[in-house]
């Protein structure tokens, strides 16, 4: 059996990228078996590895079929070298941070990987590069746009039928045509992983889910036309439910899923369950990406200080999901 | 020193109103010291006293003062005989729960009671009895249009800028005017109560708090003008922030309020938090209500098995607010 191929971008040079990533593969014993590749800037990895006393033995990968067996790789994204600065968002790191980011999901994309694990990266930085994505999941989008951001940890899973959305905008998404082609869409893509989710249950809109139209309309027009049309397809689905109480009927229990309508509704339930041990993985596309649940951490970058808990986490995610 | 009055309603008949007042008034050890007058109708009372073998001593109060001491009193608001159903919702039980719930508000707005705690009472049984109002809350606002929504636990309090509207209603709310309207009145009702609260947390509207109007506009045109001006005039408030992640930032800190902008965005957070020991209290009027965090639990009413611990957690918020 070949083992899944995981690549593992370095993230943000400035931020706790580099530093994590080392600590999560010393720790190798934590991880489950699998191909590593990490996908970098020498210097940076290496600078990284200097100042945390570490030095994993990554075999450099340049081309050409991965071995079979378990391994760390290192593949040098090199190309013009940019400047990068520790502790803050630059240009430099936006740009740095974002080819490691698209080599690994090139590859990913000619089926070498089966998926993509993304440490952090700045929106600030990405900004300052020029470029036009506001972070990984906007150029996921671009290039597949049924991707569904989901968010996993021992106690809730959560999808997001939208999220780098105002809120009113957020709102217009909730239609039934746009609702059942998100339910088809993520049950399949669950379906080709090996997670236990076998069931999902849909949020409502309003509060109490619109309490029979008298607080909301969503409800009775869009959502449960979309689930019962769904649940004649065969899905597993239920809801709408009221946005208030619906994590409490999936806390604890692997195979169900929340169907949140917008960011908030569901981060707000996710982050108070989940936080540090969280998991961001995108769903809908040929491969798996997963992200840990924090940011670049620019104030403890290059410090020695930053947890890889929930890279660890992304890490298993991610073979557990491929 | 005059102990504090507090009015307690039995809530709707068919549900477990009657049974944990009694539990709670007969581990009257727990309660602080006050002087607690049940606002019921004797049959429903004895009913349930017999079923439960409780015989709380409860002087019958009609009319004129009550003593300064501690006691425990009962008001029977008879009126015209009502048929009431156990088990479900009913015309009978939305009468009387709504004369009960009346007639403790009324002897609250003669100042005679410095609280009234709210037990359960079904929407759907004042909806048969022809009431206009969903609730106790839209009864109060009928009343006092300055009334204002908020939820305790031990880890944390949160105060909704709107409740029950539609999403796409509760959105048109976040306006300057409107919230800088909102803060003070939250400010200076907070000033009038026992409670440790110093400092509010205004959540932003949009995910990432709008992320500099890349998210959404709400924060920057209405909400942090706002924030600015209630600062100019001493509040100690601050914000907004991002609404999946200021939860975490008042949890377990007993000085800090959560001012979210909509129900569910309140709710999700605190239901998580907080479930079964949370307290609603109304706030923003000259006197207190409270209620415990759940419904008429029909499925178990007179059953025996309901728990009195969230009613007790509203007595108790009950008297410490007043």
């Amino acid at each position: 059996m070949t083992l899944p191929a995981i690549g593992i971008s370095l993230g943000d040079p400035g931020g706790v990228g580099p530093e994590i990533v080392l600590k999560a593969l010393s720790e190798r014993a934590s991880l489950p078996e699998a191909r590593y590749i990490v996908f970098g800037g020498r210097p940076i990895l290496e600078e990284a590895a200097e100042a945390l006393g570490l030095r994993p033995d990554l075999i450099t990968w340049e081309n050409g079929e991965l071995p079979s067996g378990p391994g760390l790789f290192f593949r040098d994204v090199g190309g013009s070298p940019v400047e990068f600065v520790k502790g803050k968002a630059s240009a430099g790191n936006g740009e740095a941070s974002f080819l490691f980011f698209k080599a690994a999901v090139k590859m990913a994309r000619l089926s070498l990987l089966n998926a993509v694990v993304t440490s952090p990266i700045s929106k600030t930085s990405w900004r300052l590069a020029g470029l036009s994505w506001r972070g990984h999941t906007e150029y996921l989008e671009s290039l597949f746009p049924g991707a569904i951001m989901t968010f996993w940890s021992e106690r809730l899973r959560v999808a997001l039928l939208s999220h780098h959305l105002p809120l009113r905008e957020a709102i217009e998404r909730v239609k039934k045509r746009t609702l059942l082609d998100f339910f088809r869409n993520l049950h399949q893509s669950l379906g080709r992983t090996k997670s236990c989710v076998r069931e999902l249950l849909v949020a409502g809109l309003n509060p109490h889910a619109g309490e029979d139209g008298f607080l909301g309309t969503e409800e009775e027009d869009e959502i449960r036309p979309a689930v019962e049309e769904a649940r004649q397809e065969g899905l597993a689905i239920s809801g709408p439910f009221p946005p208030d109480t619906i994590f409490l009927k999936a806390i604890d229990c692997p195979e169900k899923m929340v169907i949140a309508l917008y960011h908030d509704q569901g981060l707000i339930g996710f982050k108070l369950k989940a936080f540090e041990t969280g998991v961001n993985a995108t769903l809908g596309m040929p491969f798996i990406r997963t992200s840990p649940d924090h940011g670049t951490a620019y104030d403890i970058a290059g410090k020695g200080a930053a947890d890889p808990r929930s890279l660890i986490a992304a890490i298993r995610m991610a073979v557990e999901l491929s």
